[in-house]
């Protein structure tokens, strides 16, 4: 049998399941042909796409299985984008729902969550993550001082805010050069590193020399909004063996493909199946604990995906320390906890917003009850009475 | 007055207008600060968003225009999605309408409609393109072959099906090679180019490598599926000095964007303002006229904001021969008339279909009747036979 892609889509009631599905499986591969190609029959058969299911839901809405060689594509996102919704998504009216790639499409993370740890040295507890706060508006030596606060209150992974691009009041790389010797001293006295994900940014040829500068002067991760810059942007880098370090990626700009009901690709598909085979070793995306409303399942559905191939997940936006017990519940330790506001707005400053969290997964540990009333003063219930606890 | 790029976006019945219109022009730009950065305070206000106006449409859904500071973005799309759309996407239910950017935003077309007309030397009538059909499973030799035909039919331009990748079976350089002596032949007997806009794809890197082995091996047209590669990857191309000919760039997963009524942003932003700023040379867009359905108001935005910049239209899919004389009455002769199937499902082959498109230009040029009755017995009749006039 020969090797396929499996794509689900939803088609809107009073829509033609048939006529879409038929739409896609030929009119996205090989076409039709006429007696002048009979003499490639065979080549062409081989490229046709196929319907295995066809379902109508008691909604009138329907879904469509659809099978499409592997030989039609080059093992990449951009071919195989094209292929499964391209010149499609145009005229027809479809939401991809999810798709089955085999194991080896693709890229494979080359950290992952695993490699972080390995990385930090730090392998049993969830992991604390901060962002650049304000995100836009700082100096090179502003960043310094944020990121001195938060170092040496034992922050794990910090990472830029993803709306600050290379802009001359703070170019990336003076950003870098002012927070490298902090990680360095931090490295020296604590024995163990900080991940500062610099924000990438540019075309794509200045984002790839951009990361290999950063890296060729000590940067130990990069972030990227893969889908503002593009799925190949996120190969190129993920490919390049001068760029040996973890590759965080920001769900900027998902919701255009994703939130809406019926057009585009679920976020499953974006966020978890094509970061997950496209070399992202860790993808944030939005906790449904958080201040974006987003589904549970979605965020769960991403959660396994990504765990399933090894990436790191970091369920973000709105995450704050009374939210751990519900993390936890949801992902255990195997996590990053990410928090923007909720380390950089702490009432005591940004170290105490690290420290809050260690707290509370401290407590979390030793079972001890997260009721305001039962906490002793500190980073903590400082938090938790300028945020609340979960819910 | 501090230079801005202006958004307009349409928020649903039912939400707040307000609400959304400060999660944007705050929280996409600086936020929000405290004390601590009252020593920035000036920096910070710099890269606020500003609401200009807010409007409630009669159906209660409303709409916000929204000025975001230059000074936040890089100059690329990449960043400016980021922040006009990023992770808001994420959380608040919003389409972008339209946005207007600095005309020295961004990338200029480096050949245009002009650009292209001088290459090959055809200034007063529309340009003919045609399509390799099928779209897969077929040699080099079979594309060398097909371009025979049409070539010394008097093709303008010819391009790869967009779902055709770099694949073991028919690879890009090998296609190249196969069609090169063609094109050279024509150039000596016939005295002006035929245009052939190789497909690229790979991640980015190989995308602009290969770019750049096709141009030095004498491609003179290249074509991208910009959305699902990246718009950082059609700027890479456009700013490389050794990629010095026209970009010719494939809508395909744009309708993922822009499809859907009250998400993403509409189809004037992604094929037309992105695009135009993005260093594209030519658009290929759905016709109204053609078989993806296509709002006819949306194509006529695309084509206004692409000219105005000198962008080549291509409006696109379905065309065929007895389409022409709508074409003229909307584009007039400044236009690219691209054929897939209308060219090479022509019944009396390939080259008919090409010169059914020329006699249709020399019949509407003299204002001769398109009616079938009224029509010689030729490449144009059969084309009418097979298709139908318009509509």
């Amino acid at each position: 049998m020969k090797a396929v892609i499996e794509v689900d889509y939803l088609f809107p009631a009073g829509s033609s399941p048939e006529q879409q599905a038929e739409a896609l499986a030929i009119g996205q591969t090989a076409g039709t042909w006429d007696a002048r190609f009979i003499h490639r029959e065979a080549a062409l058969r081989e490229h046709l796409g196929e319907i295995r299911a066809l379902e109508i839901l008691p909604d009138g809405q329907s879904v469509a299985r659809i099978a499409f060689p592997l030989a039609n594509v080059d093992g990449g996102m951009g071919s195989l984008l094209t292929m499964i919704f391209g010149k499609y998504s145009l005229g027809g009216t479809a939401k991809i729902l999810d798709l089955r790639l085999p194991a080896d499409y693709g890229l494979q993370p080359r950290f992952g969550m695993e490699g972080i740890r390995q990385q930090l040295g730090v392998f049993r507890r969830p992991l604390v993550m901060a962002i650049f706060k304000p995100a836009l508006g700082l100096s090179a030596t502003d960043h310094a001082e944020i990121l001195a606060e938060v170092a040496w209150a034992g922050l794990d992974i910090i990472k830029d805010d993803e709306i600050l691009p290379n802009l001359p009041k703070a170019p990336t790389l003076e950003r870098w050069r002012a927070c490298a010797p902090i990680l360095e001293a931090r490295r020296d006295r604590l024995g163990r590193d900080l991940l500062y994900a610099v924000n990438l940014s540019g075309n794509a040829a200045q984002v790839q020399d951009l990361a290999r500068r950063l890296v060729a002067e000590g940067a130990n991760a990069l972030l990227l909004n893969v889908f503002a810059y593009g799925p190949a942007v996120l190969e190129a880098l993920a490919q390049d063996p001068e760029i040996n370090v973890p590759i965080f990626a920001h769900p900027a700009l998902a919701g255009a493909f994703s939130a809406a009901p019926a057009h585009g690709l679920s976020y499953r598909v974006t966020l978890g199946r094509l970061l997950a085979h496209a070399g992202a070793d860790a993808v944030l995306y939005p906790a449904h604990y958080g201040s974006l409303p987003f589904p549970a399942a979605e965020e769960f559905a991403i959660r396994d995906i990504l765990r399933q191939r090894g990436l790191a997940c970091v369920p973000s936006a709105g995450v704050h320390p009374g939210i751990l017990p519900a993390i936890m519940e949801d992902y255990g330790s195997e996590v990053i906890l990410n928090a923007g506001t909720g380390i950089m707005d702490h009432p005591q400053g940004p170290a105490s917003g690290v420290r809050a969290f260690f707290e509370a997964w401290e407590r979390y540990g030793a079972q001890e009850s997260f009721a305001l009333s039962s906490l002793p003063a500190g980073p903590l219930r400082a938090a938790m009475e300028k945020w609340g606890p979960h819910g």
